[in-house]
């Protein structure tokens, strides 16, 4: 028989922490001991996972005891808060959060990218931002045929990225139009139903958010490409699953359009939608509730015959975020 | 006293005729006659325009006579049908559709960028579409202190783009959605609440849409930058009103990010909201229902150090549309 792992889940009440019970069920991860952490408030509660019933316990430096490995779906100051304590109980942290991904000494993987980094790791992985693992999925089959020198990003980003009270907000704020009622602004900046909101994360010296500049700081490290350059703008749309990407990518030699889609199509992880005569090509409503990036609008970028335009999409608390965190705890099994 | 003009609007009750009625009142044009034409359908149908009742009057070749001006609020195919019944009457036709947007003999005119263009008119002017008119206000001031090469343009437009039938499916689809009920797909090529589209317009040989291809086709002939290469990806969102536009803009020498806002900032028809400490751009919502373009996020580009990335927003009924087009007339006057 094949070895069971204890696994905990740092955040197991949240949006993603609820997401990654479910994927490491679907996947038949062989979990032995699941034990789910929340704050104070979520303790005592009961979860489902694979048909029977485990109590959420109260996350503190004791909980990790006894754990292999541990699925952070917390925020940066909790992941910050418990990284020691979870090493020190000598579990593998896989940590969702943006604390800890541009350490030198903590690999940032994408299993179908950079699965070799696994290896190195002591202790402590990082998982990418959700955008990013969505862009950059479409965008690696490109960078193997020739390295990726720049790339001009737009995304369209679903409310589910701020979390459960993303949606809640949009649908309540719809809701509230819908009947001539004044809406409730708690969760985004400025009304997120029927408008756009050009700022996710804070702002950073250079003008961009902390959300645009992940593309390009992540992006070179996952793809082992130091020198590439991306200019992202990240827009927050009132759409409830799944981030999309507007993406030019400009790579060192010129590749075919052709040899482009036939790349996307033979690759682990992604789904080519591109055909353009019949009207095919993903959007966020197809993409959701699963784990493969879809990608279409496949296309000569018009401003350098180097540059490939392309649009990605995918649900990005699936493969943005908790499948890809099981696809990390899998390389270590 | 100064001179009145007989003024007529092709396709009066549609969703840009109506918002032409709405900006010629506003804008005080000297209207001495008004006569709003529709299809058989909507004539005999009655109008408010400046507080008297008008009513619409049936299309066909006779329709024109005695005018001075036409406001072609039309689709391409009613446009081209009396565009020489407009001429034979003596009017000049400023036609917002794309039926003769790129003829050699047609002037393409966004009034704040190429009003010299007016001069030269032979009976038809031409209403450039309505994600180039924002576009292009925002990056005009640029390309007054250095020439554009390209621009790399990803949209998010509102479903009025689509007429009056675009917000109906989208408001129409959100209730269902919330009543639980199926929904209905007519005005756009899959569900758009809660979705995105990246289709506008039909699909060209080279993989581009043909709304997609407008921002470099129509882009070159209003800025006289017959060599400007722009790849634009244009998408639809759930948003009512006023497209957004996020533009990467690479002009010839480098422009400083505070030299760019002073520019934008000092332009017509401008207003620069951007002020990322305190979380100032614009978002669709502020700008519709008025005539300005909002420019937000202006920074850097990270690929090109002659680079600007930013976000313009404007209503596109108003700016992209009627107001441009009432503009335009005003040139004549």
């Amino acid at each position: 028989m094949s070895k069971l792992y204890r696994v905990g889940i740092l955040g197991a009440t949240g949006a993603v922490g609820r997401e990654m019970l479910k994927v490491l069920e679907e996947h038949k991860f062989p979990v032995g001991e699941l034990r789910p952490l929340a704050s104070v408030r979520s303790a005592g509660s009961r979860i489902t996972y694979a048909g029977e019933e485990v109590t959420v316990m109260e996350t503190n430096d004791q909980a990790f005891k006894g754990l292999d490995i541990v699925l952070g779906a917390a925020d940066k100051p909790i992941a910050m808060k418990y990284a020691n304590a979870i090493q020190n109980a000598g579990a593998v942290f896989i940590d969702n959060s943006n604390a800890f991904r541009l350490r030198d000494d903590v690999p940032l993987i994408i299993p179908e990218i950079n699965p070799e980094d696994a290896k190195w790791h002591s202790g402590l992985i990082s998982n990418p931002n959700c955008s990013t693992i969505i862009t950059l999925m479409a965008v690696w089959p490109l960078a193997k045929i020739s390295p990726i020198e720049y790339m001009v990003a737009s995304t369209y980003q679903a409310v589910s990225g701020a979390g459960v009270a993303g949606p809640r907000e949009l649908l309540a704020q719809t809701a509230a139009l819908a009947a001539g009622e004044s809406i409730e602004i708690k969760t985004f900046q400025k009304q997120i139903a029927y408008n756009l909101i050009p700022q996710i994360g804070s702002f950073t010296e250079n003008g961009y958010t902390s959300e645009e500049m992940k593309m390009q700081n992540e992006g070179r490290k996952i793809m082992h490409l130091p020198e590439m350059k991306v200019t992202c703008t990240c827009v927050r749309v009132p759409v409830i699953r799944s981030h999309s990407i507007s993406v030019s990518v400009f790579t060192k030699d010129k590749i075919e359009v052709e040899d482009a889609r036939k790349a996307i199509a033979g690759s682990a992880g992604l789904i080519l939608r591109d055909d353009i005569a019949s009207g095919i090509y993903p959007t966020p409503l197809e993409t959701s509730d699963q784990d493969l990036v879809m990608v279409g609008r496949i296309r000569r970028d018009l401003t350098n015959e180097k540059g490939l335009a392309l649009w990605s999409v995918g649900d990005q608390v699936r493969k943005g975020a908790a499948t890809n965190a099981v696809q990390i705890a899998e390389l270590l099994v």
